[in-house]
């Protein structure tokens, strides 16, 4: 994309500001850890890659806040401060799974010199950074393949550029489609309450001239049933062992619309996202947000102060109703449990 | 409600400006009958059964304008009117149907003085309100037969005292089992493009008290999945003889919800709405809105100016989705088009 979504400069990481987007191209600074908390669990940097990479300069934020302390300290110090980057949002698990590494090179660096330690950190998060770049390309090479030579798709969410550090998972598919010379329609839903289709996903298509078409969330329904959609593709923030999928509210709906009428539906992630400690989807927790995301759209009120709200960010689409799961391994196909534990195992 | 939706006063017609709501209460005033066509085509008012009784005002009010004209002219130029009203919008049947009665009056009272003319128009359309509350009442109690002691609701758009002259439709089944004392708790899911729900729908209960919890629209597969939702009532613009529904964009998608994981989901709308003409639901013309309902909300831009939409308004709901459509005259089930065809023979 023309603009980074994410980068380090001088001590600082610069996040384009999503919240603003379309209408304003700004960058979010964060200079602490502290701040990096604060963009991911306001949004200023959302996507499960994306935030897993974010989350990961945080950590080296706080090595190098704590590097003058004593040794056991600053590990125990910088440790805390992932523990609390993690908590920013419980259902994406790239973030833990960023953290996590973070730690392990805490874990097995901790003879060495702080300065060093610091700049293993560095390099462990620009890793991660560069690994998910590489991993979407992998991913929308794999994926180009199940994308017809003329294909309408219909995307939920944003899952481009703006999702991860580059190109992205889902919308990364079908950038490389149109890029391989695939004649692509992307119908975009909007995604309530965030807006990230309108805001974000019509954006990355308008700037790279995919051709696209912004509905409402409830035409998408109408589109399947008649046809008119050969593909749907999403992304994902946790997937667990038996291939049930945690993505942005609405994904649920379209993989049961996707389902009935017998439209293909995948899932394009990375084998970061995949978390074999969690059995089925049941055992994933769904986070409610705000309910200022329903009531009030760019600051202005569209309902009555006293209606209650209930407000899940994500939901789960059941192994079922998906007919694969794109990695940068290849394709899972259904039944999912025995690949996504090899898939993984590689890791 | 507290506030009148549509009200004749001294020659001009007062309707409760539904695009300010819930913020501003205020009244948009039609002094003729191209005022009364800006405010349908605006959704100044909006719902079937009122559109068809604002319609049948408006005929009135180019009576009046027109009644110093010789007789023809007099009789043609408000049917042109009617015709011109009627276009306003095309998927309810209720402002056709409306406009068809005000023919009718013209047609079989031309022998008349024109001022008589005009009065009998006037009388027509008072009794089409009239008869508009009295339907919803009549429906309203048929409905709650169906509404458990306890029940989870869903509804979509807005079908109250907003959407007809009082009381409502699917709302309207809502209210009395509430007022008859039936615990009964809303979800209210936002609608978009235009927000019926958030705006309107929440309005209408938190002023009459009833609990609402607002959602955004994709919520509603989960709390169905979940079998938090007992019972789906939703509105119709029209409905063909066989039983397919024309309502608002989004009711498509409930109903393939509510049939999947068998939660009843019935049709509330007068007979007035069963169109004859109409065998099946693909033969309705599906009214498609400006771009400008999805891509800016209260006048902020949501999505990049180069973007493409496609903004339907309404959907079809296929009969063998729908448990049962409740009118003034009973419950009809499937399969439906025996008892619909009854029913309309008796009007």
């Amino acid at each position: 994309m023309q603009h980074e979504t994410i980068k380090l400069t001088d001590n600082s990481l610069e996040l384009l500001d999503q919240r603003k987007l379309p209408t304003e191209v700004t960058y979010y600074r964060a200079t602490d850890y502290r701040e990096v908390k604060f963009a991911i669990s306001e949004m200023v940097v959302r996507g499960a890659p994306a935030i897993g990479a974010t989350g990961a300069y945080g950590v080296y934020l706080a090595a190098s806040e704590y590097s003058f302390k004593p040794k056991d300290e600053f590990i125990s110090s910088v440790k805390k401060a992932g523990q609390e980057i993690a908590s920013a949002r419980p259902t994406a698990v790239n973030l833990g799974w960023a953290i996590r590494r973070m730690n392990k090179i805490l874990d097995e660096n901790k003879e060495k010199q702080i300065s060093d330690i610091v700049s293993l950190i560095r390099q462990g998060a620009e890793s991660i950074a560069e690994e998910d770049v590489k991993t979407n390309r992998k991913m929308a090479a794999h994926g180009n393949n199940i994308v017809p030579q003329k294909a309408n798709i219909l995307t939920h969410c944003n899952t481009g550029a703006l999702a991860t550090v580059d190109y992205g998972t889902a919308l990364g598919v079908i950038r490389e489609a149109h890029n391989s010379g695939k004649s692509v329609n992307v119908y975009v839903d909007e995604t309530r309450p965030r807006l990230q289709g309108a805001r974000l996903t019509a954006f990355e298509l308008v700037e790279e001239n995919i051709p696209a078409t912004l509905i409402v969330d409830s035409v998408a329904a109408t589109l399947i049933r008649d046809r008119v959609v050969d593909l749907i593709l999403v992304g994902a923030d946790r997937i667990a062992a038996n291939g049930d999928t945690a993505n942005k509210i609405g994904t649920y709906n379209l993989s049961v619309l996707a389902s009935n009428h017998e439209v293909p539906f995948y899932v394009v992630a990375p084998t970061s996202t995949i978390d074999m400690e969690v059995e089925t989807g049941d055992e994933i927790e769904i986070e409610e947000r705000s309910p200022d995301e329903v009531v009030k759209i760019n600051g202005s009120r569209i309902a009555p102060n006293e209606v209650s709200v209930y407000n899940p960010s994500f939901d789960i689409s059941p192994a079922e109703n998906i007919t694969g799961i794109v990695t940068e391994k290849g394709i899972a196909r259904s039944p999912f449990t025995e690949t996504l534990e090899q898939m993984v195992v590689q890791n």
